[in-house]
């Protein structure tokens, strides 16, 4: 029985709390810590199972009973929590990015050096049910060797512009989790990036600095070639496919709906839009992620996604911001270099 | 070259032209018959290189020059002009129903034996790309032994109770292109008819002593069950679906559209509706039975569907229609005694 | 906090300990009895928080604590065990069906008459998503009034011959289900049955004295007619689909499949098989249904399925079994009035 | 009635040939010219009501009766007879690319001037139901104002190395129809063209100094990003899709097949490949482009592609070889500068 720290009662610290009060049976909550942690959501933790709430979490990082941490605070806070639960010699699980910063990541690749300790990172649409299917697929050759990739990832409505400001922009908020998907389904590292990107959603998020549409297009190490179409709000609902092309076939999937339901009428034939945004269509991958979490602790396996899955996809996303600002084509080895790697 | 002469041109008989004049190279019209046909039909016929145009249909049976007819003038008229081009030694190319009268249909079977002329019936949907590719593939043997055949067809508006009054009912004028059907997908003949039917759609037809839905079920000689559903008004269009099951799995076809556009919004996912009507549906497939028919006189082979094949449906019907009076299952061998067959 | 005894740990019933333990957190469960319960399921009941586990399930009965009894036993036991547990004044959720013959349903009707107690009967296939979504559609008018509905039902593969001699045949253990939900989507009950069926995919289950294959047309209570398809084999998985066609349009649901992706190749384009059978298609129905029973004992509501809810369905049964047998159609009121109703 | 010469027999010739002759009432084919025709295409050609056939195309620009000239020739032929026609005052469709050298484009658009003469290029896909369909749904403003456009354009085989040496480059040859397309469906023009593209195919290709796989991005003048993918061979056959998304919803069209058969077994779910090439997808389309010019010419109307349709991608194919080779973005306006427009 693992015993777990969750760090954070936000939206997906409360996914997490429900995912390993339902479905993971080898793990307990003994701690939730959240400095504005509200009395409902401390009565609700305690018919979830968790034994205990508490505003700071030092606790957790002190608890010696406590072998593994889930940290779903706000993104700033990732990396140094981080690195208190490693120097506390605990398994992390860490909601997506670690960091915008490479220097931050960095210092968790060098606190993990030398330990057994299990660390993943969230990007919780490696276990949803079609993406797996897909990668499956490519994967068992299937498809033969893959030549193009292309990734459609639309959000049904936009951020605020508070937000935008602290998100670190399109390219490590959003993107983010796409360029941890083609990474995914191509099995090898970008060698490449350019942007196409616009402001055509919001105003306010072009005032902000930021933009809401864009077209991603990456050259991979394997030669395949890659695009990631990105929009801030689908009228339709949360918009989440992908296609692999190769040598022998295609492979592709498409949304998740409530139901099949299909009306016929005089207006045409109308089935349902994709389930609402993340929560709805991802519920079922939280809960997986979470299971092979516990599963790598408890059997000692490598965690599906290590601390280098956390790494790459921020390089992408840098090499992603300086393509937009400088209007050219970025090679991810021109990022490291910046950073020193 | 054949010379072609062809009896009514309403709107199967225009329909037949234009495919002729389109598609068929090895035909030429030589004369169009029709009691009532207008100067703008007339111009029209010549515009389709219709060499000439008359009132009197005996025109077409009396021209020596002319070796096939078309017979697509009103069903009463059917029997009894293929009795007469029968005996004037020309291919005769019927549209359906050969008539609501078995012992008329069998004057026809009697008039056709010894001679070596070509005879079909104009089940047009036999030649539809949609059933073609259903049959064959069950023909090939890629579902395994036939179980169950369904059959959805419904009409998207429903006829004029003065229509129905003469059209012989919805099981001689409707329901008689799925007896064909299931006849073509089974590759066999019925044994049994039960009907469950009631007229839900327009008064008036009940009034004029029809029913405007139903559901038959058949036993057919292979030992497969069999269902078809019928509707006089589909709001959403023209319905013509079907599905083969077997003991190695199931091969189905559905609707043609105009275009496959897909517009995702707010309110769903909409793509647009069936084809209107028949004469969107079928036009390719009324293009095909003449060409096919053509092709059997020059090439001298057998029709596709011959005088047999317009017999058979017309037993199904009279089943239904007792099966419906009766309320109880009828046996095709029951209507054969009592014509006498 | 409901306390639930659950007789019966076979398939079923390990079903509802998962569900209630997982996602109902209004009730707990006291205990398990099973005559037949193995260590291996004691041990996996402790883990999903089973309080006690026995043979006898006199001890659910008796116990004063327990206020609400699940009969997943064998049918033959149903109607037996739901007496018991409404004389010890405790609510019912009672697995499909309650019992073959009618006159022991009716005990457990007049045992019910005057309490206050809730009982449910287990037709989990209205908590699906994709049949909830469609009666909704056709409950909000969407499609008009309803004429025809269709129904098909069809299992991956055939019980055993032994399974078969035992389970009331065809009609009251397979297609009661479909019987269900034609009263579901209709709205109403049916008024007459009529039965085409066969003995096609395996000849064990002929000489066992049942059929697999069947066409069930019926006329239902509001003038729409409907019709169930049936086979014991489609090699392509679960078939569970439906249709409803109405004044104003149609409506219908489809399969579910593991996932969304499809495969372009040579061969064509290739998606999935619907998911094998109904652990895996109605896994969450099941625990929805559980989630409203103990709903409806919480809030004081009505159950979403009554006592009536399980009689009317064998009715529907008897009367298929009797017109399968003197092939004509039968009316449930004969039903009725042969037995006493 | 429209007196037309037909420059060009080989395969595109004879297409057109065919739908004058069976669709097209209010022309005629007076002369086909082609240096290399064969006994068999003359003889074919008669049967298509073809007048006159001959190996010189001096024949149908001197011969007075012809107004309309059909160019089917080798691209190389396409500008020069283009201004030979114009000049003997006759109406011009001619295939695409008019030219790959803008300067003699530019020598027919100033031909043009001045004269009523109708000028068509024979951009097919422009007449295809699905993309007619798709840029009306745009057009109406049904999805509201377009952000995203992305377009998926795959060919079943890849051509020969000897071939592409002749063809002037994939973006010249294969994406200007793309180019046309991007240009249709978002009614304005590009501003800037960035390519990524890679030999994958076929070494063959490579060596004869071409790319057959591309993901080309688009800067539209209305501001609207827009994507185009491309491959030199789709195993499944000749993938022709595209998606409009806009702030008010998507619209996205997929491709035909030659029936809607899907056969379910114990492999999964699958239906046919898309219709193989152009000439199986867009027979229709060609025989719709042909009657619209024709109806230009008799009711003297615009035709719906002018020579200005022919210019904008011959100028996007060159800004494309342009980012290809530099690996840069590159704006329209540059390759205009250097053209001197």
């Amino acid at each position: 029985m693992v015993k777990v720290g969750i760090v954070g009662a936000g939206r997906i610290g409360r996914v997490h709390i429900t995912s390993i009060a339902t479905r993971v049976p080898d793990a307990r909550i003994k701690t939730v810590a959240d400095p504005f942690i509200t009395r409902e959501t401390e009565e609700w933790a305690k018919t979830m199972g968790v034994e205990h709430t508490t505003k700071d979490y030092h606790e957790i990082i002190n608890d010696p009973e406590i072998s593994a941490v889930l940290i779903c605070s706000s993104t700033d806070t990732h990396s140094q929590i981080s690195l208190e639960a490693i120097r506390a010699g605990k398994h992390v699980f860490c909601e997506k990015p670690v960091d915008h910063d490479v220097k931050k990541i960095m210092e968790v690749v060098k606190a993990l050096e030398g330990t057994k300790l299990k660390y993943q990172v969230g990007f919780n649409r490696r276990f949803d049910h079609n993406f797996e299917a897909l990668q499956k697929t490519v994967a068992e050759g299937k498809i033969g060797k893959t030549e193009i990739i292309k990734i459609t990832s639309r959000d049904p409505e936009p951020p605020s512009a508070d937000y935008v400001k602290v998100s670190g922009g399109l390219f490590l908020d959003m993107t983010i989790h796409d360029f941890d998907m083609v990474r995914f389904l191509a099995d090898c590292d970008a060698e490449e990036v350019y942007v196409q990107s616009a402001n055509l959603v919001d105003p306010a998020i072009g005032e902000a600095g930021d933009v809401d549409t864009a077209i991603i297009t990456l050259k991979m190490e394997n030669g395949a070639l890659a695009v990631i179409d990105n929009s801030r709000r689908a009228v339709y609902g949360y918009d989440q496919r992908a296609e692999v092309f190769g040598s022998m076939g295609m492979a592709a999937v498409s949304n998740d709906n409530q139901s099949t339901v299909q009306i016929s009428n005089s207006e045409g034939i109308t089935g349902e839009k994709p389930l609402f945004f993340f929560l709805e269509r991802y519920m079922d991958a939280y809960g997986k992620e979470i299971s092979e979490f516990i599963d790598a602790i408890v059997n000692d396996k490598e965690t599906p996604l290590g601390i280098e899955d956390g790494l790459k996809p921020v390089l992408m996303g840098l090499a992603a911001q300086k393509s937009s600002q400088e209007h050219r084509p970025v090679r991810i080895s021109e990022i490291m270099s910046e950073e020193g790697l």
